[in-house]
């Protein structure tokens, strides 16, 4: 999916949420438990309330290794059911992997070819011989982590170099001359507030990953404020705040039910550009 | 396994080698594809012909990953067989993971309780809460990346912050206060020579993990010379220069030659501390 169409399903829809697919077998509903393969119902169940509401899903990666075998055989399970189901739905996975050139050539290999997925998180560290493998996809994205959502954010991507350049922006910077915003999005956690607005002044056009909001306190209207484009610019993504409000049969509606105010809230965002 | 355990092994086998089992079915020998499971049936071979002239297997997870479920399955019965056969084996999961907090605690619950591996290596971007969730298991280990092998490295790692520190001088004195030399080893590149003697004086006592001789070009006697403490503190990794050596039915009897020209090599730089 190019940024053009990603643009055309935000604006159709109304939306730019991403639900978050990090399904935990000790979270899930306990009537779940009795099904051959309780991570796939769930998730199923959850995306089916959900489609028409979101323009994105990411699974993250740590919650199906967890399961081992199982949970890799759910997570492929899962993304093949979106494609199947709901083919405009842009697809990340959550990974944030990262590692020497021919190590990253298998990872990249391994989303973007036998799964076909639309975009996976890449951890920026060892520079760009481990991010470009990715980008030899051309029709799909590496979404960079730059300024993440957590405490510890602060430790390292907040450090002021010698020249007076934070990390996180210099990894905005030098990226930029391995991909342009056509392939490449970064992540910028809601609860760096303010920050949005340096960013944009590095990144004016990307598409930014926004997780953060929801139980890690962010919030929209101020990721929205400092960080919205004239095409939108935001996939903003919540899991525990969609997929975890109700552990009863009634889980599915509920989740939906959630995820129907947060489209509405971003229907109201969207109004200061479309 | 603690450190002193590793020291022991070291000394009795007189060889700091891990071989890395980097396994990509594009690249072992054709009869082998013959095998219901081909990876396993190829480690299995490498493990049975080393086991006695290294103290260390790292399975490098991107290339189970990339076969998908059947990657996954080969990946637990390799450490499964070495668990069962080869009990003084240390087991490194090379993952590069790390992730918000929650999302850690997941990757450690599969690396560390459903697997039982030693060690899990783990990239240090997103900061202190990424990482800690790894050391909650107190009978393993966190080995966070330093200073890597690849060309890449020099990006960010390199960089020189307004107190005169370089961002991965940055890692190794921070990460110090989130776990001691007993839970905490580090990755540092065989080709990064001289850098070694600057590492040691901030952490004069950790093992490191020391990946990129063979292939990559890196010295076995610069990392010595400058990396080796009085307890070696050093896990020297060669993964194509020993598991690709021959491509026909003898290639594990060829890696076991691999395997001992470097282990005798390790013999000889050993005689400075033994």
């Amino acid at each position: 999916m190019n940024k053009q169409e990603l643009f055309e399903n935000i604006k159709r829809k109304k939306s730019f949420l991403c639900v978050g697919l990090d399904t935990d077998i000790k979270k899930i509903p306990d009537h779940l438990l009795d099904d051959p393969d309780p991570i796939f119902a769930f998730n199923k169940a959850i995306i089916d309330a959900t489609a028409d509401l979101c323009i994105a899903y990411k699974p993250n990666l740590a919650f199906y290794e967890s399961m081992g075998v199982k949970g890799w055989i759910a997570f492929e399970k899962t993304v093949k059911y979106i494609k199947e189901n709901y083919p405009d739905q842009f697809i990340i996975a959550d990974a944030k992997r990262g590692d020497i050139g021919n190590t990253s050539a298998m990872y990249a290999r391994s989303f973007f070819e036998e799964l076909n997925i639309d975009a996976v998180t890449v951890a920026p560290y060892m520079g760009e011989d481990s991010v470009t493998p990715f980008l030899t996809y051309k029709s799909h994205w590496v979404i960079l982590l730059a300024l993440t959502s957590n405490k510890g954010s602060h430790d390292f991507q907040m450090t002021m170099d010698e020249d007076d350049e934070r990390l996180y922006e210099k990894v905005l910077r030098k990226s930029q001359k391995w991909a342009d915003d056509n392939q490449m999005m970064y992540v910028v956690g809601a609860t760096q507030g303010r920050a949005f607005e340096d960013i944009r002044k590095i990144v004016p056009e990307h598409f930014l990953l926004v997780p953060g909001i929801g139980a890690q306190g962010g919030s929209l209207e101020e990721v929205c404020k400092y960080g919205m484009t004239k095409t939108c610019g935001l996939i903003v993504n919540s899991s525990r705040g969609i997929i975890y409000v109700d552990k009863t049969e009634n889980f599915a509606t509920a989740s939906r039910k959630a995820a129907q105010e947060v489209q509405a809230q971003m229907a109201e965002q969207l109004k200061t550009i479309l």
